[in-house]
């Protein structure tokens, strides 16, 4: 099994950016982490970060187009504004986890919603990096089972 | 560790109820797979289920009362709408888990909003039962290293 | 054929209760008189009122778990917001109509909205309690053609 | 007693018009059992469709100007904002039954608003043909009984 | 000076309809006073009323095609939703001055908004049958004396 | 008969503000012609200017106070927001009729809304400095006659 | 004089619950000191509490069956959405004082809209267990003197 | 290949209403053109205009009833609110294109929404008459190859 | 203890304004009576009214410039829309409670708002000039024991 | 006559992207077939497609930068919410066409809106691919004869 | 060079008003350095404040007739409500520039809207009394190099 | 001391876009004036411009990165609804002034919200070129002085 794990905007900052909020460990942290995580479920992960709107939407086309599994997006602040990265998602056909560091329901009224849910199977908000690794639990699980024996 | 697992209203029809939405076993199939997994990671729990929303609150208080070290909470439709049960958690001061079933935020627009979000800690939806396990990841590593190493 | 009939909050206050809007008959009255008619018909009726959310949820999930083949009810007040009580009727897979006493569309805004009503077949509404009587005929109307020969 | 069905935009198309939604019959198939079942009761029906909206207006005044003694009336989508035909009947002061086959309140945002129903005594939704002779019903025990007992 | 005099839907039951609101005099008692007003000021007028809103927007039409110098228009609950209306007056080019017989601005807040105001000059509402005579007076001084020496 | 007429914020720049929207004239130059009209129709008129709130209440109060039969007032822009002008007019249960030079209907959007209309008799707008003299006339036929002979 | 005094969801954690907002005194502190101040007063109170809407309703009714001469009602939560409180107390027919221990316009803008209201006859908010006894002075007045003499 | 070409309210008046928006050339310039057009690719046209919403439903229930393959309409201000219009389209089941002479959205806010775009193949928007011809051509496509080969 | 006492616009009217809402009792009446009962508890009254929201601003800086130890403040309609009356307020530092002899939350949907609650202590409506005695004990229980103890 | 042919977000996954929605043929096949219609009306196209904003921008400034008389542009969901996208246009002065394969008006709630739309002579929507020729045809009718005759 | 400057309600107070959002510098302060400023520009600066509405528009109303050559206006919370002020400012024809100490923008949403922003030629937010010398050098820019250059 | 000037979509069309609004300078030219300006007060800009979201979001961490000591933003038609831009902005903790060449708040509606200004220290809006002068003296006097001694 091989998936891709998408992370978006100002991601690429986390560690330095609003520790309070976003926590102190940096982003190769958390995806070494993850990846030793995944390993130990003999799942391939293949990691992506921009903070270009287009350069997302690439990335998530080639979850089709590579050939992957299924995907773990942290879209950042695109999650409540890209109708072109939902596009992007819904185009693929594949098995999408959207991720929060943060609860995003309990903020600013503006991150309570998410443009990319409709075309997600499902969302994890505000348990930090645990929830990439929930996701790929959750992916695992979707892979192996049909839509999560719901 | 000691965690509730507080479930609302139409919870007990699960597995009679839509099918397609809400999956096919029961919720206490449910109930004992994780019953089992948490007992694997030496985490006791505690079910409850009620259509009433005192009930639910009066078990939202014995969280704190009882001594529990959190809740994992699917709040059924009284997710939408339920300040009481919001104001119930705020009281008690526990971390809990809010968990769906169903992707909540690709559903009606109603669904959309959860007014008990701000009061709790992260949010799982549409990983089907599986969601309630990840929440007693996210609770017991809550426990251990405090505010999940976001 | 076996209907039940529901009653929500404050309909047992029915013949106190602002006369000049809910007539002056009590719920007694009223449930006696519909036994009569239905009976005329061969239909039996079981009624159940309560002011409790919770209460009325359960009394709904038994129209299925009961075996009746369909049900009139009058939600009172929560019909304008307890989408607890639309999942639960949802959840049973049978015929609902929806019966209120006054007309709801001609008082206050906020009893313009029925939440209940698109998992409802059909609403009848400001014919007091010849409403109930109707919605037998409906229900027993649809038992015998399918989907009422619309 | 004497009283006016009135039928309005589109009900002349019933039964060739999206039959799973507004069922096969013609309008004049349900008018003639409606005609039949009001003799049965005593009653006098006149029947009138138009899908012009001041053609209604007119056949709305002569409910007061021709002496009837009530109206059931499907005024299609011009439920949802003729204000005028609202105005017309207030104008006649005379008891309106409103009638729609399809449950206006399951279905599109737009139909669940009916800006004539504040000035008529009741609605009927959903239940297909029969609601028009529950209408029927309704302004005969208005008529006998005044404000129908609520 | 010519001018017409356009009433819309519902006008034709002045006197009869709710006299509380509207007056008690009828359409053509207050046509015929006015017209004496007119006369009186070397003014020709030339009345017209339909609940139609086809009927209307010829009417409305006319004002152009036959040579009059303005127009006098009521258009009654149109006034609220009919952009078809407001179209219609645009393209005549000639200047309208708004009546209503009742305080629109202190009734139901959908009658507070007036689609065709912003293609008329002028709007009178509340002061009944006297507010056609003042509109008059306002396009006899407007065609006297440019834009109303504001 | 003795009429107070009160003009608002800004009215005293009459003739010198946006002449293309509020006319050339000046105040005085409108109130003397008004005051010339209203005496050949044996009208006393008591003009009042200000741009202070709380001065037009003190001169709204004083129509009352001082036994006026009933006020025109152009409100300038606190007609859209001022509340406590409103109550100041109900306060003194008086005829008054509201005034606009220009169609407050055809400008902004925050200029539609006119929040002491609901305790005005009518309304006049968009007819210039003709509009005070269409108001006092609607005054003294409303003095005469009892409510305007609607 | 015999008064009811409700108290609403989460009240029972009054003391142990949020105490910078809600204070640190228990409901049953707070209880005996207004018992002890009614008595001085010849006033008699009667103390419910519970956390399920069901149950308020049912005691709200008993106002009127076991013949309180009005109520003192902290609904708490239920304040802001239950619409079948609201329609208990206008069934009463008593006077009815709203009380919430905190600002409840100074917090949330959920908690800004109370629909109960509208049928009781005032409102006390943000005085802490003092608007307790001054809700009971108000309804004591309210009984000796007519409306208030506001 | 036939099909009709339905004008709606106020295009009666094209060439002669404001030439800045519309154009100068009349309606019947514009449909001489367009049958010109159409002839030489073996379609004919049938073309209807009228200012009544009533007529318009007609016309279009005949596309149905009178065997046209497809309509072009131009609804005119009644594509903004007339929901009696989109049930007639709906119910014909055939082919429509919507054309407007002018970029409806980049006009006033209320002219950005069409009611019977949901029911419509496809909208054609701002390039004056030639959008006519457009139409035909994407009617005359869809006959031919289906879904018109998105 | 001294308190300053603010009535805002039309509270002079009090007794003379609208006696069904507001009593018949005029504010001297009122003030009168409430320094008598601020005496016979040790505290000073200090008056102050005004329709100027300029006058009412001054008047609650010298809540601060003069050293009151709180105020009691009922802002007419300003309550409505004085951001600056609120800035005012905050601009002290000083308790304030907010009184409304009627209950604006049971009136028109525009008094159901307080834009300047956010800055007082409280608020107290609906229980006439009691009100006002009712305040001036909350800010004595303030003066006297810190937060009310809530 | 020159023209560039913009693509937005998503545009290149056509062919392979919800088939049922946006038809089987690639870009390129559409291109393809559109040059060649082009080329037989002697009119050259230049053809870009990207999935980032910042990109179709800068190819929306080449349009005057780079001398193109016109642009066809389908700005996928960029169109919904990209006002920088709308600046680029209006900056260029040139005359632009928005296509939509689908028919954007009858699918989700956030494609009714074209935030580009103000600044584009005109948009076809719902035509599939056809809708890029129809735009071209447009473009060299305005080219040729001045604002489309309309 | 002569410019007004003009500051709104509880400006009076800065310097002892909550001084982490507005400085601890008073008026007086602020004034004096500004006045320092400009003379070394060559400007001659005229203060004035008021806490009223009404004297405020006197004082925009004297921009005019006293001839100076623009104004710096800190409305305080007038900013967001005084349409009468807007109205005001538009009647002088003058360049005014609008200045906050706080960052209106990242505060209360209600401070986020300027309602005399569109009369007023440029906005200065959140730099603290720097603000009003940046207006100033802006007003003399646009006076010597008329639009600014922008 | 040296700071960043990042210019965000369509800047780089300064002087060729719609010069009525945005002048006729280029951004080359601001530019250098304003290096000028820089220098003479000791100053280091860096400047920046792009048209693309993910680069002008990588240039704001860079203010963080590259030890920048504030920041100058003209975010372009980003201002009014890019979130990601808000988040880097946040990500950096350090001072950014935003600033508009054309007022903002006095054009269209979208306008008028800048997302990026919560995390701004200030905003200039229609000062033109001279705003970004006026933007660098603001961060100098709050380099120097900590919070501009508001």
């Amino acid at each position: 099994m091989k998936l891709r794990v998408i992370n978006g905007p100002n991601l690429n900052m986390t560690g330095r950016r609003e520790p309070s909020v976003y926590g102190s460990e940096t982003l190769d942290d958390i995806n070494n982490q993850l990846r030793d995580f995944a390993q130990g479920q003999g799942i391939t992960l293949d990691f992506f970060q921009s903070n270009s709107e287009g350069a997302l939407i690439d990335a998530v086309h080639d979850v089709l187009l590579k050939g992957f599994d299924g995907c773990v997006i942290n879209a950042g602040a695109y999650t409540h504004y890209s109708f072109a990265l939902r596009d992007a998602i819904a185009a693929t056909g594949k098995p999408f986890v959207e991720v929060h560091l943060s609860n995003i329901h309990a903020r600013e009224e503006f991150r309570h919603t998410s443009v990319i849910a409709p075309v997600c199977i499902g969302q994890i908000a505000g348990l930090g990096k645990l929830g990439y690794q929930l996701a790929v639990e959750a992916l695992a699980a979707y892979d192996n089972k049909g839509p999560l024996e719901k």
